[in-house]
């Protein structure tokens, strides 16, 4: 594998010196691109740019081409698994993703079955392979998935949902079948991410979107679990290099310990807590990815400085730091301020890095 | 005043022994009540249910009538107080509630008047008597309102929003002027609450719906700053009675701490903490009233009964524990089943009380 020209992100994300704080934003490459609103409008539907290796590609690039991003983060949707599985992904104009065959049955558990990557997935994993071309090791390739009890959730759903009724009915009814559930879906996702990082993907975040939304315990059993069993089954070298791992569940500011146990690499933290107190309550065990609330995007470029400033402070000295929003930046958001965030970011995080730059 | 028949809310609000833990239902008067439905139904619309004290007193003593509940609480809305300050609430269909002239602009926070409760709030204050007359001191009538900040971000979006586009471009943007909002409104809720007091509620409740989309530092400055002034400002003895204050912030479970140093009397806590673990961080400073995880109601009413048990075990003896979801009732629960937590909260809880039962 030749060498990365940047390679802050890897570096940091394994708390190695580094010159800077690397920065990437997630949905980065999305609708507050006027060019990715344009390829979205070319490709004619959401999926249609997701299942198209040379789109996802050229939209994976986009901020790239804006922004001086330390890293790329493949252009894909997490339910593209579900979907492989064999139920039926589509998105209904302004409402959000939908399946139509949701999971709510045993023989529904029973029919599911775990996806061959180089087959089902195909598409995912030539737009790696397209990625990692177009990159020219340009900035590191992100991979990810979603964890099993998000991707659980829309699954038996089968739509986005605000009460969770069909999955906490589940859970709580028959946690025997929500668990043989979770169990084929983490070999799907294991199998998922190791596709990824065979074809290309040099560092691996695992979205934990709605684990936040259950209780401590249940989180442990029904989230973390699952996660713990992907981390367990992952390839972390790869062509000779380390292949870092980020551990993301929003919301789960409360289980930062439990999360950093899990032999994960890094940690993804939403703006509810603050990087001191969080970096003091996983100490070196895992570097930190966050933690800007998405929202400061709104403000005027002088006031994003300020406040990433405030992010960096809060993290302080020394490297383990990846710079992010606390979520996915909003599509309302104007461009300039995301170039405002990834600026402020470089400049002012060099002070933290003089002891130790590469 | 005479003696409430039943004063297990007060008295373990008030952390005073009890025989039972008392037991009531965020949104308990709603819609997962046929006879609300049909209630609600003739009342034409959401907005003439609140603003006609007899609709509302009906609704309020509807789930009552059905389960041994320990409290009533007014039904009402929180946006009430920024319909008055003149912002034109209406309910779009479908859509949830919208204001016809958000508040965007300085001149438009020049603009906002603190209402007079007992003239353009009147319809509540009624609905309160009429409530207090019906009850017979059958059980105590909990009053509320929404924490400044929760009004803020509907009065500044002028309807529900995901991302608080406006909300947060005003905080970071131009924060004085958020706080000179903020100070008013402040001052109209406290005004609002005490008067529900003189009108004869029995204890207090403060819902911060969105304090928890803050960062630490600014929920510290722009939500809790502004519940401290209203407890500062509020009626806490009536008619030789103390009326307990409960402070709600859903997600707020990282700042328990600061929120027991406000002077409430209670926190009410979401289900994303154990309430041993919050019962450890608060100490005996503050009474503590959740935190079933609504969605528990979707299973079998053997489950919730187990459930309930976890709860009360997690709390564990003494007083200072006011059973309830962690946050409202959902629409599409069965009745039974809301009817089977409460059974099993009396039944399972006194063994805990038995060493100070009054």
């Amino acid at each position: 594998m030749t060498k990365l020209k940047n390679d802050r992100l890897i570096r940091a994300l394994l708390r190695q010196p580094v010159d800077a704080t690397p920065v990437w934003m997630m949905r980065q490459a999305g609708r507050y691109l006027p060019e990715y609103r344009k390829t979205r409008g070319q490709a004619g539907s959401f999926m249609a740019l997701c299942t198209n290796p040379e789109l996802a590609c050229e939209v994976t690039m986009q901020p790239l081409e804006r922004f001086p991003l330390d890293a790329a983060i493949l252009f894909s949707d997490i339910l593209t698994v579900p979907d492989a599985m064999g139920l039926g992904l589509y998105f209904a104009e302004g409402e959000g993703p939908r399946f139509r065959k949701p999971v709510r049955t045993e023989a529904d558990v029973k029919a599911l079955a775990v996806p061959d990557p180089e087959t089902e997935l195909r598409y995912v994993m030539d737009a790696v392979r397209l990625i990692r071309q177009t990159l020219h090791n340009r900035v590191p390739l992100i991979g990810f998935a979603g964890s099993p009890w998000t991707l659980a959730t829309y699954m038996v759903e089968g739509a986005s949902t605000k009460t969770f009724s069909h999955t906490k009915g589940m859970l709580y009814n028959e946690p025997r079948l929500m668990h043989r559930m979770l169990e084929t879906v983490a070999r799907a996702v294991t199998d998922y991410l190791n596709a990824q990082v065979a074809a290309g993907a040099q560092a691996i975040m695992i979205f934990d979107t709605w684990g936040g939304v259950l209780t401590p315990a249940d989180y442990a059993e029904f989230s973390l679990q699952y996660m713990q069993q992907i981390i367990n089954g992952l390839t972390r070298e790869h062509e000779g290099q380390r292949i870092p791992v980020i551990l993301f569940t929003k919301g789960g500011c409360q289980w930062l310990e439990i999360m950093a146990d899990t032999g994960c690499d890094a940690l993804g933290i939403d703006w509810s807590t603050d990087l001191a107190a969080a970096r003091k309550r996983v100490g070196d065990r895992v570097a930190l990815q966050g933690n800007l609330d998405p929202a400061v995007l709104y403000a005027a470029p002088e006031v994003i400085r300020e406040k990433v400033a405030d992010v960096l402070a809060h993290f302080g000295p020394g490297s383990g730091h990846v710079f992010n929003l606390g979520h996915g930046i909003n599509p309302d958001v104007d461009p300039e301020h995301a170039g405002a965030l990834v600026d402020a970011v470089h400049e002012l995080s060099r002070p933290y890095h003089l002891q130790d730059g590469n």
